[in-house]
């Protein structure tokens, strides 16, 4: 009998976590990624917002999975998946992958909900490319105004808006207000940076719609008092260059980022099985696809029941979860014993607001401020991969709490590379 | 009597050497770069290869001039020198900036030849994006050839050739066959990357030319050891996607890196004055331009005589002398005093070629071996700018230097970012 050969899309938190759980399994596994890196996507709002690196908060995937012999990476991009012929198909590649058992986990890309005209307007922040574009466009704002010919351009050049109150929302917006009132102001001669604007629109009734009641009302007061101008109930009815429209506001700003939604990875619809509206797949209780027991379906691609009236949240603890499981299921086929439900252990919700300041949710306990920012620090400086990251990301963290500095304020990209610098 | 008004185009060691001169002087200052970064480039090719982040070898411009009150820092792409309007003219911009006295210090791109044609497929360093395309393209060629269908596609891709045999050329093999034959071989599973070939190519009889005898013999030695084919005597006749072709070798590879030339920026022309071959400027002894004493040229794009057979290399401590004595000279001018001629103190040369090895002359002193390696890593961690990187840049460096790895293995920017992650 041949060794069955596993397939894993994705090695974001949902795929690393499978093929790490098949580590001892008698298969074989091959790890297919776009993107030479795993990605600690919870930090990649600080490299949008030039407190960290790249390099800190990712490490490549077959670095990560070096001592694990019976895994292959492949840098690849997948554009279908047929689970009849339990092949995949590449880009720009004329030969299908085969596979005996597949562990889908693509994750997820932000949506615009019918407005794909915005992307350009106002950029997401998924990779690593994203998030060095928000830094490009969110720097050079201030290098255009301090060169503005009149107060209209000015203003709008030094307005900020941030669609969306969700966590991403939250820690962009604290931190961009932050980086503009504290560490900007002594670089700059004809503009005064601490009279930027920075304003968060949120459609629904309040911030972080996921956290308890006490938490959104804490996350305003605290973003109120860094400065920030929240406003809830307000949807963006549509984006132009230079200008944001709220029903019958209108916000001239050159620096919109866009952090209000998610459409799951379009692989889902080649599998051929229920989508819910983002797209993401119906799976069953033990993570496989209704008809097919070999595929199961992880992370942000999934849509998983956690009870008979709430869903499992896109969150890395939940891809982690997700992905440890359906390879222990996958083991379990191979040895021809029944697959297990899966049950998700929510071990805690954590946002930042700002320098010490974050709110924090364990099951009824609720905490807020310095003790919940310190949490915060701990836990993601636990779960960074490496210990170079740990190292690094925690001196930039020392460095920009002592100094307000931010170490990586760098606008590259933007600029065609061929011509000499003058 | 109003404030004379002194531009100073480029934020490298030359522009930034000036507008820190002119500290004191009763002038305003307005430095233009096209960057927002002052770039430390002898460190430009560890980003080069994965060892460094681009943020750590820069820093903004405006940040390191943030405390110096007559200087204002303004992000543009100079197109033209107007010496007798006294005025620059800025990419997509109508308004010319004029200026009362100009220090002039551009800097220089990589020059093909006359093969232009040549540059897409053999890209250069000087700029950071120019590093990160090098990188790009140095760690894609091992994940294509862990996928690679035939021998022969997988050897081409396994062979990176470096044309030019100077510092930055030595540097560059040196740390890609150490990556090659120590960091990697353990993350794949189809290649073993210690079948790498690195390739050294230097058109004239030995490599560092601008080094005595006895350090090029020892660099060649060293390089070898490492495992560097080094060919001296070898001038690239023909460079074609997969081929370099050497007189009637031809050589299968598909990560070609130039390191062979300068030529000054095309700026220098529009001053009206005489040009040396590469481009630069021919300097009057007080480093300004014929005819115009209130325009002064330093950096790469000056050609500055040393004495009467030779001329100032194009190296940062040239550069940052000469910003700092173009300065000077300029204050003289303002307080109507004469200015004075330069001359260059050259305080010793070092050039790395890998782990625990460098040479370096001093004089008429050669140090070679692990204590040139150690000086050459106190030396550049000194000139760092700011304590920020100093930090890092020593952490990473014995980071590496204690596990053999490389921290910034990311291939970013060759993949379209707006669609999902597979």
């Amino acid at each position: 009998m041949t060794t069955p050969h596993v397939v894993v899309i994705g090695g974001g938190f949902g795929g690393l976590s499978a093929a790490k759980a098949l580590r001892r399994a008698p298969v074989r596994v091959t790890l297919v990624d776009r993107t030479n890196h795993h990605l600690f996507q919870p930090l990649l709002y600080q490299v949008a917002t030039a407190g960290l690196s790249p390099s800190d908060i990712s490490v490549p995937i077959r670095w990560a999975l070096r001592a694990q012999r019976n895994v292959t990476v492949r840098l690849g991009d997948v554009t279908r998946i047929d689970v009849a012929a339990r092949a995949l198909h590449f880009a720009g590649e004329p030969e299908p992958l085969t596979y005996d058992y597949l562990i889908a986990a693509p994750g997820s890309r932000h949506a615009y909900f019918g407005h794909d005209a915005w992307e350009p307007l106002a950029p997401g922040l998924k990779s690593l490319d994203d998030a060095l574009e928000i830094r490009r466009r969110f720097l050079l704002a201030f290098e255009r105004a301090e060169h503005a010919t009149s107060d209209a351009e000015r203003e709008a050049l030094m307005t900020f808006v941030i669609v969306g109150g969700g966590p991403t929302g939250v820690e962009l917006a604290g931190t961009m207000v932050e980086i503009a009132h504290r560490a900007m102001p002594r670089d700059f001669r004809r503009i005064d940076t601490r009279r930027s604007r920075v304003v968060l629109l949120e459609g629904g009734p309040r911030l972080l719609p996921t956290f308890p009641e006490g938490s959104s009302d804490r996350a305003r007061r605290d973003l109120e008092r860094l400065g920030v101008e929240v406003r809830t109930g307000a949807s963006v009815t549509d984006i132009a260059p230079g200008v944001v429209t709220v029903g019958d506001t209108r916000i001239a700003s050159h620096a919109v980022f866009w952090a209000a939604g998610n459409q799951a990875s379009p692989l889902g619809a080649s599998l051929g099985v229920p989508l819910d509206r983002a797209g993401r797949v119906l799976v069953e209780p033990d993570l496989s696809i209704p008809g097919h027991q070999e595929v199961f379906v992880v992370g942000d691609l999934a849509a998983v029941k956690r009870n008979s009236h709430s869903w499992v949240a896109g969150v890395a603890p939940a891809a982690n979860q997700e992905g440890t499981h359906a390879a222990r299921n996958l083991i379990r086929l191979v040895q021809g014993a029944p697959t297990r439900p899966f049950a998700y252990l929510n071990k805690g919700d954590l946002a930042t607001i700002g320098r010490n300041r974050a709110v924090a949710v364990f099951g009824r306990l609720r905490v807020d401020g310095i003790l919940a920012w310190l949490l915060w620090v701990f836990v993601h400086i636990m779960y960074l991969v490496g210990f170079r990251n740990r190292a690094i990301v925690l001196f930039e963290w020392a460095w920009a709490w002592l100094t307000f500095q931010r170490g990586v304020r760098l606008i590259t990209g933007g600029t065609p590379s061929g011509a000499v610098r003058a």
